[in-house]
Protein backbone atom coordinates (compact mmCIF):
# COMPACT_ATOMS: atom_id res chain seq x y z
CA UNK A 1 0.00 0.00 0.00
CA UNK A 2 1.15 3.48 -0.87
CA UNK A 3 0.85 6.42 1.34
CA UNK A 4 -2.83 7.56 1.75
CA UNK A 5 -3.40 11.33 2.22
CA UNK A 6 -6.89 11.51 4.39
CA UNK A 7 -7.65 14.67 3.16
CA UNK A 8 -7.89 13.56 -0.34
CA UNK A 9 -9.87 10.70 0.20
CA UNK A 10 -14.12 10.85 -0.52
CA UNK A 11 -16.43 10.81 2.59
CA UNK A 12 -18.95 8.23 3.22
CA UNK A 13 -22.50 9.34 5.08
CA UNK A 14 -22.52 6.26 7.90
CA UNK A 15 -25.28 7.77 9.92
CA UNK A 16 -27.05 10.97 9.47
CA UNK A 17 -24.32 13.82 9.66
CA UNK A 18 -21.47 10.81 10.17
CA UNK A 19 -19.19 11.18 7.25
CA UNK A 20 -16.12 8.94 7.47
CA UNK A 21 -13.30 8.06 5.60
CA UNK A 22 -11.72 4.79 6.10
CA UNK A 23 -8.38 3.08 5.54
CA UNK A 24 -8.13 -0.55 5.95
CA UNK A 25 -5.00 -2.67 6.57
CA UNK A 26 -4.81 -6.14 6.60
CA UNK A 27 -6.53 -7.09 9.64
CA UNK A 28 -7.88 -3.24 11.40
CA UNK A 29 -10.31 -0.57 9.65
CA UNK A 30 -9.46 2.43 10.94
CA UNK A 31 -12.33 5.17 10.39
CA UNK A 32 -11.73 9.28 10.71
CA UNK A 33 -15.00 10.50 11.16
CA UNK A 34 -16.48 14.27 10.33
CA UNK A 35 -19.80 14.56 12.64
CA UNK A 36 -22.73 17.35 12.46
CA UNK A 37 -23.75 18.98 15.79
CA UNK A 38 -26.69 17.13 17.19
CA UNK A 39 -26.22 14.42 15.03
CA UNK A 40 -26.83 10.69 16.52
CA UNK A 41 -26.12 7.30 15.78
CA UNK A 42 -28.93 4.75 16.59
CA UNK A 43 -28.00 1.70 18.92
CA UNK A 44 -26.19 -1.01 16.75
CA UNK A 45 -24.11 -3.80 17.97
CA UNK A 46 -20.99 -5.57 15.29
CA UNK A 47 -19.07 -8.52 16.16
CA UNK A 48 -16.32 -5.72 15.52
CA UNK A 49 -14.42 -4.65 18.39
CA UNK A 50 -13.93 -0.86 18.23
CA UNK A 51 -12.01 1.65 19.98
CA UNK A 52 -13.32 5.08 20.04
CA UNK A 53 -11.30 8.24 20.17
CA UNK A 54 -12.47 11.60 20.20
CA UNK A 55 -10.36 14.52 18.18
CA UNK A 56 -12.28 17.71 18.71
CA UNK A 57 -16.07 18.31 20.02
CA UNK A 58 -18.42 17.51 22.48
CA UNK A 59 -19.90 13.90 22.31
CA UNK A 60 -21.48 10.66 24.22
CA UNK A 61 -21.05 7.61 24.01
CA UNK A 62 -23.34 4.77 25.44
CA UNK A 63 -22.21 1.45 25.97
CA UNK A 64 -25.12 -1.28 27.35
CA UNK A 65 -26.56 1.54 29.19
CA UNK A 66 -23.47 3.40 30.72
CA UNK A 67 -23.28 6.77 29.14
CA UNK A 68 -19.89 8.42 28.56
CA UNK A 69 -19.05 11.92 28.15
CA UNK A 70 -16.44 13.20 26.05
CA UNK A 71 -14.03 15.22 24.34
CA UNK A 72 -10.47 15.81 22.97
CA UNK A 73 -8.18 12.81 23.51
CA UNK A 74 -10.86 10.56 25.43
CA UNK A 75 -10.93 7.20 24.51
CA UNK A 76 -13.82 4.60 24.91
CA UNK A 77 -13.37 0.63 24.33
CA UNK A 78 -16.32 -0.71 22.92
CA UNK A 79 -16.26 -4.64 23.18
CA UNK A 80 -17.60 -7.23 20.26
CA UNK A 81 -20.86 -7.92 20.01
CA UNK A 82 -21.96 -5.12 22.99
CA UNK A 83 -24.85 -2.59 22.32
CA UNK A 84 -24.16 1.50 21.86
CA UNK A 85 -25.26 4.82 21.01
CA UNK A 86 -24.04 7.93 20.13
CA UNK A 87 -24.48 11.90 19.64
CA UNK A 88 -23.04 14.83 18.95
CA UNK A 89 -23.15 17.82 21.03
CA UNK A 90 -21.16 19.99 18.72
CA UNK A 91 -18.85 19.19 15.69
CA UNK A 92 -17.13 16.77 16.11
CA UNK A 93 -14.00 14.38 15.06
CA UNK A 94 -13.86 10.95 16.06
CA UNK A 95 -11.36 8.17 15.24
CA UNK A 96 -12.72 4.54 15.42
CA UNK A 97 -10.62 1.70 15.37
CA UNK A 98 -12.11 -1.42 14.08
CA UNK A 99 -10.64 -5.26 14.47
CA UNK A 100 -11.52 -6.94 12.56
CA UNK A 101 -11.93 -5.40 9.08
CA UNK A 102 -15.03 -3.92 8.77
CA UNK A 103 -15.16 -5.99 5.11
CA UNK A 104 -19.08 -3.98 4.43
CA UNK A 105 -17.18 -0.61 4.44
CA UNK A 106 -14.47 -2.04 2.34
CA UNK A 107 -16.23 -1.00 -0.50
CA UNK A 108 -15.52 2.61 0.29
CA UNK A 109 -11.73 3.22 -0.48
CA UNK B 1 -12.78 -0.93 30.53
CA UNK B 2 -13.79 2.90 31.71
CA UNK B 3 -13.53 6.08 29.79
CA UNK B 4 -9.11 6.97 29.14
CA UNK B 5 -8.21 10.06 29.27
CA UNK B 6 -5.35 10.51 27.47
CA UNK B 7 -4.15 13.75 28.77
CA UNK B 8 -3.73 11.82 32.47
CA UNK B 9 -1.72 8.85 31.13
CA UNK B 10 2.03 8.77 31.65
CA UNK B 11 4.49 8.94 28.79
CA UNK B 12 6.91 5.76 27.88
CA UNK B 13 10.29 6.93 26.02
CA UNK B 14 10.02 3.82 24.01
CA UNK B 15 13.07 5.45 21.17
CA UNK B 16 15.30 8.68 22.32
CA UNK B 17 12.71 11.22 21.57
CA UNK B 18 9.62 9.26 21.10
CA UNK B 19 7.43 9.56 23.87
CA UNK B 20 4.22 7.39 23.85
CA UNK B 21 0.96 6.61 25.59
CA UNK B 22 -0.63 3.17 25.28
CA UNK B 23 -4.07 2.19 24.67
CA UNK B 24 -5.10 -1.29 24.52
CA UNK B 25 -8.04 -3.06 23.79
CA UNK B 26 -8.82 -6.69 23.71
CA UNK B 27 -6.86 -7.36 20.14
CA UNK B 28 -5.45 -3.89 19.31
CA UNK B 29 -2.76 -1.43 21.10
CA UNK B 30 -3.22 1.92 20.00
CA UNK B 31 -0.01 4.38 20.42
CA UNK B 32 -0.14 7.93 20.71
CA UNK B 33 3.01 9.47 20.05
CA UNK B 34 5.31 12.75 20.62
CA UNK B 35 8.60 13.08 19.05
CA UNK B 36 11.14 15.78 19.09
CA UNK B 37 12.04 17.67 16.45
CA UNK B 38 15.24 16.10 14.76
CA UNK B 39 14.51 12.45 16.63
CA UNK B 40 14.67 8.72 14.78
CA UNK B 41 13.75 5.19 15.58
CA UNK B 42 16.21 2.86 13.88
CA UNK B 43 15.28 0.14 11.76
CA UNK B 44 13.45 -2.60 13.48
CA UNK B 45 10.07 -4.96 12.56
CA UNK B 46 7.86 -6.68 14.29
CA UNK B 47 5.25 -9.63 13.59
CA UNK B 48 2.29 -6.57 14.72
CA UNK B 49 1.02 -4.74 11.39
CA UNK B 50 1.47 -1.03 12.24
CA UNK B 51 -1.10 1.77 10.80
CA UNK B 52 1.11 4.94 11.15
CA UNK B 53 -0.66 8.35 11.07
CA UNK B 54 1.05 12.10 11.56
CA UNK B 55 -1.05 14.23 13.38
CA UNK B 56 1.11 17.34 13.18
CA UNK B 57 4.82 17.61 12.11
CA UNK B 58 7.05 16.39 9.39
CA UNK B 59 7.66 12.39 9.37
CA UNK B 60 9.37 10.22 7.13
CA UNK B 61 8.91 6.58 7.10
CA UNK B 62 10.87 4.31 5.99
CA UNK B 63 9.31 1.23 4.74
CA UNK B 64 11.43 -1.80 3.24
CA UNK B 65 13.81 0.78 1.83
CA UNK B 66 10.79 3.24 0.43
CA UNK B 67 10.70 6.52 2.18
CA UNK B 68 8.00 8.53 2.69
CA UNK B 69 7.62 12.34 3.23
CA UNK B 70 4.36 12.19 5.87
CA UNK B 71 2.22 15.43 7.00
CA UNK B 72 -0.66 15.83 8.87
CA UNK B 73 -3.59 13.37 7.76
CA UNK B 74 -1.42 10.79 5.84
CA UNK B 75 -1.28 7.24 6.65
CA UNK B 76 0.94 4.89 5.80
CA UNK B 77 0.73 0.54 6.88
CA UNK B 78 3.55 -1.17 7.32
CA UNK B 79 2.56 -4.99 7.03
CA UNK B 80 3.68 -7.76 9.91
CA UNK B 81 7.35 -8.05 10.10
CA UNK B 82 8.88 -5.41 7.46
CA UNK B 83 11.61 -3.35 8.63
CA UNK B 84 10.73 -0.01 8.78
CA UNK B 85 12.61 3.39 10.29
CA UNK B 86 11.38 6.70 11.11
CA UNK B 87 12.39 10.28 11.27
CA UNK B 88 10.66 13.32 12.58
CA UNK B 89 12.40 16.46 10.60
CA UNK B 90 9.93 19.03 13.36
CA UNK B 91 8.36 17.96 16.77
CA UNK B 92 5.46 15.60 15.58
CA UNK B 93 2.33 13.88 17.14
CA UNK B 94 1.69 10.59 15.57
CA UNK B 95 -0.45 7.66 16.23
CA UNK B 96 0.25 3.98 15.42
CA UNK B 97 -2.43 1.12 15.87
CA UNK B 98 -0.94 -2.52 16.03
CA UNK B 99 -2.10 -5.54 15.55
CA UNK B 100 -2.06 -7.85 17.48
CA UNK B 101 -1.60 -6.39 20.70
CA UNK B 102 1.59 -5.13 21.40
CA UNK B 103 2.63 -7.39 24.65
CA UNK B 104 5.89 -6.03 25.50
CA UNK B 105 3.82 -2.61 25.70
CA UNK B 106 1.22 -3.44 28.22
CA UNK B 107 3.33 -3.28 31.27
CA UNK B 108 2.78 0.44 30.02
CA UNK B 109 -0.89 1.16 30.77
Amino acid sequence: MEKVELCNKMETEIFPGFYAKFVHSDNVTISYVRIDEGADAPEHAHPHEQICQVIEGKFELTVEGKTYKMETNDVVVIPSNVKHSAKAFTACKVVDTFYPIREDFKKFM
